[in-house]
């Protein structure tokens, strides 16, 4: 049976390059070759980043909509929802993932690796060390690359001191000038190039189960968040009619800006206003909240809204 | 917040010995000082072991029976059936495991470390290699004992190269005689001496949810089968009662022979005769059925039962 490694849906630049960096070391790994594949189409900052590392050796991952016959390693998640159709109990291989465990079961005993830290590279690069794997400058590049990514170069809540320290080990090897490439990737990703109003809503969007809620939340992270907010109306709009299609019960939708480490939250309907005024008690203006020093979906947004709502 | 380790209930050696090591290390390994527990009664094994390592200097874990305001490194499971009552997704720190994923959620990012090998310990003498941290006799002892009781000294289908590879390094510090060691150990497992029928069925009981049925499995391993067997009928009695008292829809209780490799299956009703028949096609005698070459309820009977039920 053939083994994958994939990501979530609406993958980010971690969701993308934890494949990548699996397959190519899934041999001295895990003993079986696994091609990376992903659950959705590549963003902006994602594609900087591959088109930055011109003379890659390691495959782009292809697209994936449903699991046949193939076992899976996953990463950078463990919920159900945010999985592509057919990964279950019975075709899971493996899991390394660095959020909250989201109660998946397995029919025989898997390999799983979680750690509380910023991003799933972390944990990959500390596997290769622990294995003696040599590290390539341009392994050493995709790693660190979604290592900034996640913890917006280190600035999120998320990040932790591991963190720091392997982003600066990797750059040993991979010798990137951090702060000027950092400023490029969130340049690109703050990029509206070939982007639909749609498209920014629900690029790096996760849906959630809380109690008996059905909460999305999406975010768009960007170095210039005016140039989402002059939109607002459009986007006001998208959320309307997906809050409607998706039969959801609560739909956030947050522009972060990733520079000033501020949150502009757009709130569609009375039970997000509400409820954003309660957890976020920032200032509100035509369904804008500005929530200041929130720039973490994961550790301000999501378990706060469980709180109130679980 | 005070932090425990913590096994299974109906704790085997495993899960008493992993809480110890956990413990141990757990400022090297966490940060922070956890305290060792354990969710049910020493077996006769365990106390062997422990009597053994008679100049001991890590602590016996103290019985607990709920959680109360404490977080908890789980060890050796993750089914939520096999937990003491309080263990949920708010005080769950980290895992560490050898069997199929149960489903736990957790409310932030943890620590979970899981290997398709044939002992938590085996796992955790890894962790302690990787960092470095120093194995003294005593613990090379623990490991090695919770090691050779999980794959009945390597002889169980859920031993792996590793485990194999692992206990012998361990005996280098241990030097213990091995195999003069095992047979000391599974004699003390199979002593009957203080032991009630109702702790033979229940002494290594796990409960499971499989489909819509309430399925209990006990295991007695013994190197000396006849005398449980012996007791037959009054075995049959107490599976009858136990049945009906905690309202299974299935209940399996194998005698489990260590040295010639076979299980004697009390069958107590006609569900359980019938799907026996059909999964391991065994010889049946006056409601007991011998079942050549299964040991591993893990590897051998939970996965053939789910996969009729589920």
């Amino acid at each position: 049976m053939g083994l994958i490694a994939l990501g979530h849906k609406n993958p980010d630049t971690d969701s993308i390059i934890s494949p990548m960096i699996v397959s190519h070391y899934s041999d001295s790994l895990f003993g079986r070759h696994a091609v990376a594949k992903r659950a959705g189409e590549l963003n902006n900052e994602t594609k900087f980043i591959l088109n930055y590392l011109t003379d890659s050796t390691i495959k782009l991952p292809d697209l994936l909509d449903k699991i046949r016959a193939e076992e899976v390693i996953l990463v950078d998640t463990t919920e159900q929802t945010q999985l592509i159709e057919g990964v279950n109990e019975n075709n899971l291989f493996a899991i390394i993932d660095h959020h909250n465990l989201g109660g998946l079961k397995s029919s025989k005993p898997v390999y799983a690796r979680i750690e509380p830290l910023g991003c799933t590279c972390t944990i990959l690069y500390k596997i290769l060390k622990e294995k003696n794997l040599e590290i390539t400058q341009e392994v050493a590049c995709l790693l660190a690359s979604a290592i900034i990514s996640d913890t917006l170069f280190l600035n999120s809540p998320t990040t932790t001191d591991e963190d720091r320290t392997i982003l600066k080990e990797l750059n040993k090897i991979a010798e990137l000038d951090l702060e000027e490439y950092s400023m490029e990737m969130f340049k690109a990703k703050s990029s509206l190039e070939g982007i639909e109003t749609n498209e920014i809503i629900e690029k790096d969007y996760k849906f959630f189960e809380m109690g008996k809620s059905k909460v999305g939340i999406g975010v768009w992270e960007t170095v210039a968040p005016e140039t989402v907010n002059e939109k607002k109306a459009e986007i006001l709009n998208a959320l309307k009619n997906k809050k409607q299609k998706d039969d959801l019960d609560y739909l956030f939708f947050g522009v972060v800006d990733i520079i000033k480490e501020n949150t502009y939250l757009y709130l569609v309907g009375d039970e997000e206003t509400n409820l954003a005024k309660e957890i976020f008690k920032g200032n509100l203006e035509d369904n804008v909240m500005f929530a200041e020093h929130i720039v973490s979906r994961k550790k301000q947004i999501v378990p706060q809204l469980k709180e109130k709502l679980e």
